[in-house]
């Protein structure tokens, strides 16, 4: 079943708000089976609300709204939805003779303005709002379904949970939305994609979708299921791109790279400092996410200045002189030296230029040098990450964490 | 004039994912004049994309695209927007060769499918995106507008505000949304409004928002103004405003606590260390996050074991094992610490518990110590802090911050 969403509120098109019920609906309708495929956010204003309703009524099956619905001259949800399906609006002596009841309660005296909310929508079941004033709606027209929703969170959910959903999944009853995900490091958007576009490709019935953070990039595979139907299929795409791709993925599940390399270093009984120039707590920042993480983060050294290097972490001064701080051989040495000062099984370093300013022809913007000691083994890399500042450091924290994941397979028996 | 919004990507429309750019864009067109009436988040699904333009067509005078602009084959806005303008796509030989450099000044071969990201719609003026690699468009079509932007939100703003700004502003010219802003940080937000309340309520032509952030809370005042009119009254209000809560605001312009304290740093000719346990990188990471910040950050020490708190920032074991890490002792004999290892004129430091677990009825999670030190005064503050680990945090980072702002304002003149 295809459904949209449909938020009403002129709040929502301010640059401080956003439509934050749009995805607790996605994930509930997920469940019962149906896809959300567009969401629009409209103003307070009756005609745009009547267009958007007619643009939906010939693209989905079931249209939500959710918002518009309260007792201010702004809320102008029911009168359009009214006006598009041309049917009237009348009051509900039940519903009204509810709402004063309501109000007496809390010893309050109704004011006119709240007898909006009693206005139905000729043919409309009405859904009870047991947290608030405007009741929902629920109307049949053809063989499209709208709903209408309370925008206060709270009302939104218990009308969504005790009356919408037992009604979707009537409707749907044996269809849900099968997924597997792949978490990747390591290769860029367009390398992926060059080598899995061949493989997803032959499996329409499965959508995938890549998407590049700087983090790490995703692919995400879905298929709708029906009750019965197997899903061998999206078993076999998952396992073909495992083999593919194998190396370069670090999670299968929504797990982050710190996560994934804690658990490792906790596996092998390993112990992590870290010597931060350019990111200068980063690193250390992103490795102590993880809850627990204190028994394999011993700390580290933020050498931001060259004195931090050679006093802290035991840089030789001739060593920056000779290579400069941003250099392979400091990197080496500044593993080697934050893993003794912190007593800990593995140094993990980065070295770089930031920018904006700080570059040079040999040394651009960008160049950054990472370093790993394990004692026995010291080693280093180095690249040249795009970007701006912020960029730079965050892709050069991700990559130290990767390359981290990657020397601990070695070890792996 | 009339702008719109459409978001594309697939991913946009899963349960874990907001279209977060268009609060961006949305504040940025509100400057120039333009008002947002209505945004759409849609599928990687050409004939989709294809329809709400032509809706778009109808209803809006400025349309902007974000995202689906990338290599990969589920990146259809080039192809649908072409498709619905009735436009042909052809590669532009100069994209291309620009793409091809810039994936060998990084060391990589450019795979073929990058070359969809060279396609240009007959007639559209190409946006050059220097932070990545799919170029933006601006289009013409009838006195409507449509821009297409990339959706990695750093290239999009660079886009907007290098390419697409400057084009609105020559069309809006003579109307435009004054903004005053504060950023205020030590106080709460229901104690900050019921003290603005009574003034700005009196100023029913400007729009005043306050919200309440982990950083800190900002105030906007708005007001749409022609030109040739005053803005005494917006002017007014901000006076008022500026008088009641004076040295909470630590900023007018849209200015981040850590260039603050930077500009401060460096007037003052001060330098900073800092110590952190809980935070582990978090406070030297945002304090470096200003570009020339080696000129007042000397470095710092991630303590986060026991151990390097005793080794590295000089804290006397006897302390811990008296008063705990988590102390006031302890911060201030870490702050005293730091600054003198990385011979800093002000050591700052923090110690906490970020939790989930490590709390005690004594000592709950969510206490954060905070300490600093100039070599003539030593002292730290206290704070049970709301929320989660990585909430938890974060608003001691911004509170070390903070703090380090009301220390250095004693030392003015």
């Amino acid at each position: 079943m295809k459904a949209e969403i449909i938020a009403v509120g002129s709040e929502l098109l301010t640059p401080d708000s956003s439509d934050t019920n749009s995805l607790y609906l996605t994930r509930q309708l997920n469940e019962t089976g149906c896809e959300v495929h567009l969401k629009t956010i409209v103003g307070d204003d009756q005609k745009e609300i009547e267009g958007i309703l007619r643009q939906a009524l010939e693209r989905s099956d079931l249209i939500l709204f959710s918002g518009g619905l309260g007792p201010t001259m702004d809320d102008r949800t029911r009168v359009a939805v009214a006006a598009a399906l041309g049917r009237p609006l009348a009051p509900d002596p039940k519903i009204l003779e509810n709402l004063r009841r309501k109000f007496a309660s809390r010893g309050f005296r109704m004011s006119p303005n709240n007898e909006q909310q009693a206005e139905v929508i000729r043919g409309a079941e009405i859904l009870d709002n047991r947290l608030g004033t405007a009741p929902g709606m629920w109307i049949e027209e053809g063989n499209r379904y709208i709903v209408l929703l309370p925008g206060p969170p709270r009302e939104l959910k218990s009308i969504l949970e005790d009356h919408v959903l037992p009604r979707i999944r009537k409707l749907t009853r044996d269809k849900h939305l099968e997924t597997r995900s792949f978490y990747i490091t390591g290769m860029t958007e367009s390398e992926l994609d060059s080598q899995l576009a061949p493989i997803y490709s032959a499996y329409p019935r499965i959508a995938t979708t890549i998407l590049a953070g700087t983090r790490h990039i995703s692919v995400r595979l879905y298929r709708w299921t029906q009750e019965g139907s197997n899903s061998d299929d999206l078993d076999e795409l998952a396992a073909r791109i495992q083999d593919k791709i194998g190396l370069a993925i670090f999670s299968t599940k929504d797990e982050s790279m710190e996560e994934v390399v804690g658990r490792m270093l906790q596996e092998s009984k390993n112990t992590i400092a870290v010597a931060e120039s350019c990111t200068a707590g980063m690193l250390g920042m992103h490795i102590t996410r993880v809850p627990g993480s204190s028994e394999y983060f011993m700390g580290g050294i933020q050498c931001y200045s060259d004195t931090a290097k050679i006093e802290l972490c035991g840089v030789p001064a001739d060593l920056i002189l000779a290579h400069g701080a941003v250099s392979a051989e400091v990197a080496e040495a500044l593993a080697r030296g934050v893993r003794e000062a912190l007593h800990a099984s593995i140094g993990l370093s980065i070295t770089g230029i930031a920018g904006p300013g700080g570059g040079s022809k040999e040394k651009p913007v960008g160049l950054v040098y990472i370093g790993i000691s394990d004692g026995m083994h010291t080693e280093s890399r180095h690249r040249i990450m795009p970007g701006d500042r912020e960029s730079v450091r965050e892709r050069s924290t991700y990559l130290a964490l990767s390359w981290l994941r990657r020397f601990l397979m070695r070890d792996d028996p």
